[in-house]
């Protein structure tokens, strides 16, 4: 199987977890799920993430979980495998990576605050996990706690070959793509493919820093999908356009907290989950707040057929 | 002059404090400043804001700004009195009403947690400032790491009566407004004025749950003046095509700590500010984020002639 | 098993997971660890908190050190079970519940703020563990960042009947226990049983406030046994003269981080553990701190021969 | 007048400052405070900290404090001049210096997070108040949640020169202190004056770790004047047994929020201030904490009679 790389581009969606009402693992949605993602265009996906519920799984749900997408398509798959110890983390590591996963992704305990701290982390999970198991870095301030100064990731890049990938999501985080393309260019700093979160709130303007794609989770993929192609085809006009008419919703899905009810509602209406069931502690919509959905998907709708939703 | 009350309605410009290069405070700058919102149709205009750079003034310069500004306009003006402790926020607070202030503006101290420190807070400055000094509450946690819920808000209605307007930028902040709506028509709590800030990034949605106006400091003040009118006329369409229109440079200047650069930019060049300058410590436009400005605004004025800048 | 209650009094030693230097869970260092804390004479054994390094356990492990320490003692044992989701802190309680513990404790997620979060939090546990599981609510802002008040305890213990007890590590919090026992007196919260922890450094003064006890892990458990029946007999000032003697160390052993690698050389000296090793990331004793541990110990034998250690 | 340097030692009281009951600034308290430290063989003062209040005193207060201080002694002062912006931070420096002060203490934002941030701020610092003006770095996680790391510190004493002291309250910082000495020896980082703060917590250590001193504000600075010399002249046994029998004492002063309280209290029994109001936001001691006051108190006074107060 396939290995993410340094060079990696283009768009990875962050699957949710499916569960049923009754809060079990609904395996036929998360099926149904990648199969959708697939038809979307995808590069690759992310299992297990902030946005994947991981940590109210148990470790035998994260690898069913992961054995279950593995089985169901050849796409690169990388997994959550964040943990306060790095045993846990080394033990479901072993597990996905065998299962043929494409690497791991890494968020820093809100505990780290200076740069020896957060680079010897790093570091540390790098010897841990071994030296033939990619790593995301997940830059992540607004949720974690911990910021990464270009320095910083530089030195993480520089001291730790395994880390190939950064899943990008500082706000503002524009200056540091382009902060970390010169480090390069300069070669102060290799080469990381730097994929974007946030929701995808500045996709437009991260492919012009020199972003190499998406890994994000908003409920239209097809527009991350379509915004990075034009990018990357040049045509920056169509590209805008289109993600304008999306921009109304993907704010409005990235607000923290409620933005995972408003996916899975989304996801659900588009056919792909059998319920929007979250696993406690949880939080779900108002009837203001799927009536502001309805909204945004209707206007949205006379720009792009595929926001028709029932 | 008129005191800020319950019943505010409408939009408050919240004014960036002008500099020249040099760091001296530039009152004809502030004064064309004054004229342009009045022009744009704001109801009411905020001082000394961190917008306002408030904390790198001195005490002299404040009172100054909040002079030449109530010499030049009969619009109600808040002031920001923000400060460690009451005897200095009093000070403040009595020379701006004394020159015809409408009311003042506190955010919260860093270090407040439970329910009860909020609640007693604003109750101690309510009896410090004194009962005739109307106060509007900041509620912006992104910032001051303080959230309120809605019954501290409720209480703080309640004990306080001098509390009479919430600067609403809590982030998700949708259901907070219905919820305060719904307490305020159970009579479990007062009215209070909301005006929601953020940038005015989800001001479409806020009038729809029932928020009395804006009081923040987008570039564009007429898009802040056009949304909350055309929502009051029912006239929603209209009110969301535009809103949509801006939304993306809403976005953009709404990054924290970039926001003030770009906002103080746009308005030099709309020919408002001399300079852009800030006091320091500052932050100052890349060429990329200048570049990325432009692209903005050439967007925008497909939809909207008043952003075919110089 | 006798179950704890909303009368538990005494010390509840809180036991680290020892662990051999290859990073295996020592079992057999596990058994002599009970075996001393019984002769010390301790009422009841913590397993499984911050300090028992619970993170860095797999769930199989976790289940082990219950089970072993529940095989070697008849001593009341609660169990931290502290997890993201309600799911695993489900499936972990029943495990330990049938093994016959007598309570867990969770302390709160970092992210809850408002009071209303902190009361429903613990209201969502004890519905999700069911009513005749005993709960310890871990009051500890320093790690956890919440801030619990005292109408928030009180609110707990009225919604929430399974919640009995309070491990106390507010700081400052000697004025809490005094408004607990205040407001139980009034009849406006039902009593709880409150243990002190912070490594003991306040226990002198906790005991004339009503505490009932503490729940902490330093290396001298007899010390804490000592200093609460003297004050239950009356003996204030032997349990002072004791306790101040012991200070210096306390102190030392409760700085944030290197508490544990003080506590585990020490218990290694006492011949409890083979190995004073930490799993990863951990933090391991420099020879200055080594010397001032000695520094320390020959000090306090003088006063106490038990901390005369070879 | 003297100013402070990279080799200053001894002990710097850090001054409350006096208020009357009414609120005012108390200059004949302030004035007997002074003798009292000169009187009590200390080799500096520091005025306008955290404990001195200074965020609740007007420009001109702060600056009458000063003067009434530098008019009653000769000793090197430190005037803390912290503020958001460098123009007001400038201002006062340029004042407190003119009047003769020793040099300026700077805490740092607490925005602050990456090593990049911490450097900058304090460079820009220096180049805002000019190179002939002493600064004090003071590094106190706990209240300004910003982490200085050792690299951070010797960067900031190679990039700064007039940067020639550390407030040294990291917690814990023994190793601190060490990593500071060692990058000093081995000529990576100039050296600095390293005076320890937190109350006198570790200060029995912290001299044995190459600390030059204290600069703390406890309420016995008698105490850190006979540690410091006992320690240079080598009787380190005496220091230990002076320093235990004051130690349950200091850890309660050092209690967060409640330690100015319990110190203007002790000054003021000591006849030294009229009253112990502060200013509000306040605190004040409850009739339990009292009570443990004059506990402590009696039981030191057995080891040293200078506790012996009326």
């Amino acid at each position: 199987m396939a290995l993410i790389s340094r060079t990696t581009r283009g768009v990875y969606a962050i699957a949710p977890t499916p569960f049923l009402p009754d809060g079990a693992v609904d395996l036929e949605s998360l099926r149904r799920l990648v199969d959708f993602y697939v038809d979307a265009g995808v590069d690759g996906l992310t299992l297990l993430g902030q946005m994947g519920e991981a940590p109210k799984l148990t470790h035998a749900e994260a690898v069913e979980i992961v054995a279950t997408v593995l089985a169901r398509t050849d796409l690169p798959v990388v997994v959550g495998v964040s943990a306060p110890g790095f045993s846990s983390m080394k033990a479901l590591t072993d597990e996905v990576m065998a299962l043929g996963a494409a690497g791991v992704m890494i968020g820093p305990p809100h505990t780290l605050r200076t740069d020896d701290q957060i680079v010897g982390y790093y570091s540390a999970a790098g010897q841990a996990l071994g030296a033939d198991v990619p790593i995301v870095v997940q830059d992540y301030p607004l949720t974690f706690s911990v910021v990464m100064s270009v320095p910083v990731l530089a030195r993480i890049a520089r001291e730790t070959p395994s880390v190939v990938m950064l899943k990008h999501e500082d706000w503002p985080g524009l200056e540091k793509i382009s902060a970390l393309r010169a480090a390069q260019a300069a070669e102060e700093a290799p080469r990381l493919s730097i994929l974007c979160g946030n929701g995808g709130l500045f996709l437009d303007l991260e492919m012009r820093r020199g972003a190499d794609g998406a890994m994000t989770g908003y409920c239209f993929p097809e527009l991350l999908v379509d915004v990075v192609a034009l990018a990357a085809e040049g045509r920056a006009g169509e590209a805008h356009d289109l993600f304008d008419a999306h921009l109304p919703l993907i704010r409005y899905e990235q607000q923290p907290g409620t933005g995972l009810a408003v996916r899975k509602h989304i996801l659900m209406r588009r056919g792909l989950l059998r319920s929007d069931t979250q696993r406690s502690p949880q939080r779900s919509l108002s009837p203001d707040e799927r009536a502001e959905i309805d909204l945004l998907l209707n206007r949205l709708s006379h720009h792009d057929e595929r926001a028709r939703l029932p």
